[in-house]
């Protein structure tokens, strides 16, 4: 008899660990279940479709349930699980739109339960959607083009900011507006002030150390106006950008063990410790930090991708380990791109580790080329060995993923006195005859 | 009383060494002496010099010898350096405009003589400037301006291919030939057929397998036509980029080892060994290759800058090493950038390695995302262990500098199970989802 699989949640992770399950034993039953209409759609271009970037909703999803379905397997939208009971192994499962139950047996199962919006805790805020589903960006979308000419952005964060872009690109007056001393809190304040000022380069009004007291609606639940601790805001529009917590509810409900981060505690082949059968995989699970050391919840779809892939092909017999996470990200600001991966200052003086750290500015491609800009980089490492601990990139276009070459450098360990060294592939058109990483990694070695 | 650093060569590697000296011990005398009238220009623009991307001369120079002289460096242009006699420790000089020798003493020597180009051994070919000089450069640009409207490229390497798509851009009509089955042989031949179409994309007229008989010039010593094994080829302009050997004349005259490479012998010091205060650096040497575990002679101005700057730290009694080089380059080929990393497939069988190899086509942004064009990546392993040996990048812009992440997997000995899981950055406007590099990593993994 073959045994059956099922996973909660159609989102990347979910559906990696459907796809590659079915695909490394096709006698497999699947069945995966997800709330909305969608499944595997990319949540990092909603910014870009309100923006209008993105023409078309499609366009955002790699592969539809109708997909998914051609290859085996059993989706259902628009249905939520609402219980999950691991005795007798059985999922609790309500269609949305029937309101019918029913109780769907599994002998494995995957959680990819992902994470969901952190509102601030101010009236008002609970009926804003913050656009991280496609329903909420093709609604923002279209709200924008129909009514409206000021929009507030709650949060300086990565969506945040490409939230705020695309809607200056709409036509809209935008203010951003975020509690902390500066935006971007991923980075290091000397690098987000460049960040802030691209922002502002791209007339979005910046707001820092202030806070939201209330979103002011109208009687039909529009926005007029966001009470802040710095006067009212007038907006026809807001968006809220405060992050998101992982989605844990369903597991913590059935016993499964939480852990310190807040995330579904798994090892490194995806599974739920002392829960056999049971694998969780994406936002809602915490995962090694190669440099913490410890686990950390990052929530980034490139890890999604990847665990979802290794729950699946363990699902299926296999002996896939996921080697953990450094949290490297990139985000396309206005006119600079901008990524980080490993620690920053903060973050490593939070963990108690004693740093060093260099940033130096140069040029994305030799400088008498046409279209090199400004590239910043920023390397922190470990006081005394200076071994590596993170890195941070802003400038003009090209400069971002030159992070890789940093989270390469800090998956084995390197010191800035090795990176200095590496061989880098150097022509006019794409990079200085001396790169920027290793002008970084040289400032840091000769401290 | 200081001591005297001589300089044999005014170029990127011989200038980093005598900047980097003084700096670091001021009291150093340093004089460099360099025949042509420019210092540390920058090679790798020259196409597009000539091209008229680049609109000056001048853009290409780093560092004229009037700054070199501001900061304490006595450097001599126009003069020939016609034997080093390191029993006397003294150089045989020539003025080359007022022809009057002299006799320089030294203490330290750096001898930075880098690569004169190779070129075919037929006639008509002694004569034709192959354009690896600033000033054949000029001349060439200026020649291509005043009349002629066919160009033949010999040799279809990455400067025959540069050279050529410039000289397309300067509205000639160009035919590349080469000898060998493929363009671009630091690549394998699956990759180097990417760089086909897009030269061919451009105009520009490949013929591969030809031999070159003779370049035909008038009285004025103008070429009019091209002979080769597959008939004649009219030609206004000739350019020849057949590669370039180390220049190591007057080391060799000297009584220093050269290898078996034909370039200088040095060690990770950069010191000639057995002749004390003697280094070596740039083109002209041969360096340690991390993946072959042999010296190798890979001309390149990033291993010139960092040689040069490690001989410099010496010859002030710092004790920096020079850790070897993988031959990383980078070149943008009409509408892609080209890159490669450690051994092609053919490099590998001809040191006797066993290799397996993946080659995938993904998209260089996501998908759905304006301006997201095709990258091809290759990845090449020893069999077995699938400890990565090489890798080689085709693609629209953006694609190539992913080359550097590859390398420094190189560097630390990766395999291709290790690199299929770095957490490198996503974002829809610079990369998909999966990324190229670890796509293919994947692919060589599954194996």
């Amino acid at each position: 008899m073959p045994t059956r699989l099922a996973i909660v949640g159609g989102n990347p992770a979910g559906m990696s660990a459907a796809s590659v399950a079915k695909r490394r034993d096709p006698d497999l039953e699947v069945v995966a279940f997800e709330r909305g209409p969608y499944t595997s759609y990319a949540a990092c271009g909603i910014p870009y479709l309100v923006g209008g970037k993105i023409a078309e909703v499609d366009d955002l999803i790699a592969r539809s349930p109708d997909q998914h379905r051609e290859n085996g397997i059993d989706v259902r939208t628009r249905t939520k699980v609402t219980a999950i009971d691991l005795s007798a192994r059985t999922l609790s499962v309500e269609d949305e739109q029937t309101r019918e139950t029913s109780s769907e047996p599994f002998d494995q199962l995957v959680i990819a339960t992902g994470a969901t919006p952190a509102l601030p805790d101010i009236p008002g805020a609970q009926a804003t959607e913050p656009a991280h589903t496609l329903d909420a960006a093709a609604s923002l979308r279209g709200e924008v083009k129909r009514h409206g000419e000021r929009a507030v952005v709650i949060g300086a964060g990565y969506i945040g900011l490409e939230m705020a872009e695309n809607l200056v690109n709409r036509g809209l007056q935008v203010t951003m507006i975020d509690r902390s001393p500066q935006v971007m809190t991923t980075l290091d304040a000397d690098m987000a002030t460049h960040v802030q000022d691209a922002a502002e380069g791209h007339a979005i009004t910046v707001l820092l150390n202030v806070d939201v007291h209330e979103i002011v609606r109208d009687d039909a639940g529009r926005p007029t106006c966001v009470r802040t601790s710095e006067g009212d805001l007038p907006a026809d529009h807001v968006v809220i950008g405060t992050g998101a917590k992982p989605d844990v509810e369903l597991a913590k409900a059935a016993g499964i063990t939480i852990g310190e981060t807040g995330a579904i505690a798994v090892d490194d082949t995806m599974r739920a410790p002392s829960h056999d059968g049971v694998f969780a995989a994406g936002d809602c699970v915490e995962s090694h930090h190669r440099i913490l050391g410890k686990p950390a919840n990052i929530q980034l779809g490139t890890h999604a991708n990847q665990q979802g892939r290794i729950a699946g092909i363990n699902v299926a017999g296999g002996d896939a380990h996921f080697p953990g996470v450094l949290g490297t990200a990139i985000s396309r600001i206005c006119r600079y791109e901008v990524s980080r991966t490993g620690l920053s200052e903060r973050e490593a003086a939070d963990a108690g580790i004693e740093t060093v750290a260099a940033k130096i500015q140069t040029s994305t491609r030799a400088p008498y080329y046409p279209g090199a800009g400004p590239v910043w980089v920023k390397l922190i490492a470990e006081r005394g060995t200076k071994r590596l601990l993170g890195g941070q990139i802003v400038g003009t276009e090209t400069a971002g993923k030159r992070i890789d070459t940093i989270a390469a450098a800090l998956w084995n360990g390197m010191t800035a006195d090795e990176l200095q060294f590496v061989d880098l592939a150097y022509a006019p058109p794409v990079s200085p005859v001396r790169d920027p990483v290793l002008v970084a990694a040289r400032a840091l070695a000769d401290q």
